[in-house]
């Protein structure tokens, strides 16, 4: 009996919906019939993760779980969430539910490691995400080295998620800015880049710019491939 | 109160897809929690319309009522479904729901008498949307004058609903055959085409071509943003 995947969504709606595409395009499929049943719950009123983080912002907790619910009344084999600051929660949403939440984090740490060994990631993502080290256990796991951008790039990097592909802006006019934030990161010694923001591949997809990447959306979307008994492509 | 969306999907995935980002893109937003509540069951088992419709294949309405029932249990207030041939099944779906199902030919057809005003459609659609004649009553409730294809134009757009987008094969090389095929129709009186199959918007985007269409997932997206309270951009 093969699987089905629950999507807890809305964070943001874009990123769900980016997800979702990459698990149709990525499953190996002659029609409709051949594909995976999948259930969303893009569930916008789930409050700003970084802000629950690092600025006491309202917790998230109780909204995700509402969305957790459904996902569990509709029959999902397993939960994916497509925001990665959202992982900060996961502990206390799997020990609140039977279903396995596939970690974004630990499988794009295994594609580092098998697709870049011995080279140095640099970790784009949320001041959430990159503050509260949500990534740093996994990727010391798997013996990836890594660097953090710095002040001044997360600046830019929170104005790109949340002023530009958060706020429904257009994202060719960011070109340059993407492009320089890249290079000033590569200056610094990174060999590539991790898209640990699920804003960020929507930028990156947009923008053209030859990385190289791994996009932790695309990794989920095939490990959850697999994990429902389905081929990827 | 806000309202919250349904998408009765998986009639294919990847126009489920395509309906969702649109429903995404169009709504005037600022942030996650400026977006609507979106819930998905993208049920991959339910069995082909066309082939229900006009070969006797087994009927999908059990399959559509068992994603219908997930879409209650989350709360959706509406339901809407990216396939034009299910639209068929509608009337056998509403009398069982409370919940109101948007219909995506009434939608269209006031837009086609609204942007197009005295001009020839046509109709674009699979076999079944075509022969069952899905589409005519809105059309002439709104005094849209439209004209059919011909059945070396249907087998043409089966082949690239069902060989090509379904199948997942790539788009690009399909550009001169269904740009042929517009011209055809263009020599045979269409002055607009409905891209009434939600596969064709997908091949539409990929192929650029001026149309000019009406698309009805596009159209759909914006009557239930407006249905639940919201804005389109």
């Amino acid at each position: 009996m093969k699987k089905t995947i629950g999507i807890l969504g809305g964070m943001g709606p874009l990123a769900t919906a980016d997800l979702y595409r990459k698990i149709v395009e990525n499953t190996k499929a002659d029609g409709d019939n051949d594909h995976i049943r999948v259930y969303i719950d893009s569930n916008c009123a789930i409050p700003d993760r970084t802000a629950a983080i690092l600025r006491g912002g309202p917790d998230p907790v109780p909204e995700m779980l509402d969305a957790l619910r459904n996902l569990e009344k509709c029959g999902a084999d397993c939960v994916i969430m497509p925001c990665n600051t959202a992982h900060y929660f996961l502990p206390r949403l799997q020990e609140r539910t039977a279903q396995p939440i596939l970690d974004m984090r630990e499988i794009t740490a295994a594609q580092c490691a098998a697709r870049f060994p011995g080279a140095c990631a640099c970790l784009l993502g949320t001041k959430g995400t990159l503050e509260a080290k949500i990534y740093d256990a996994a990727l010391a796991q798997q013996g990836v080295d890594f660097l953090l951008p710095g002040e001044r790039e997360r600046d830019e990097l929170m104005r790109l998620i949340y002023g530009v592909v958060k706020a429904s802006r257009p994202l060719k006019p960011e070109m340059e800015a993407w492009h320089e934030l890249l290079v000033t990161l590569r200056g610094q010694g990174a060999d590539y880049f991790v898209l640990a923001c699920t804003e960020l591949p929507i930028l990156a997809a947009a923008l053209g710019h030859p990385g190289p990447f791994i996009d932790p959306t695309l990794e989920l979307a095939k490990a959850a491939i697999r994990f429902c008994g389905y081929e990827t492509k």
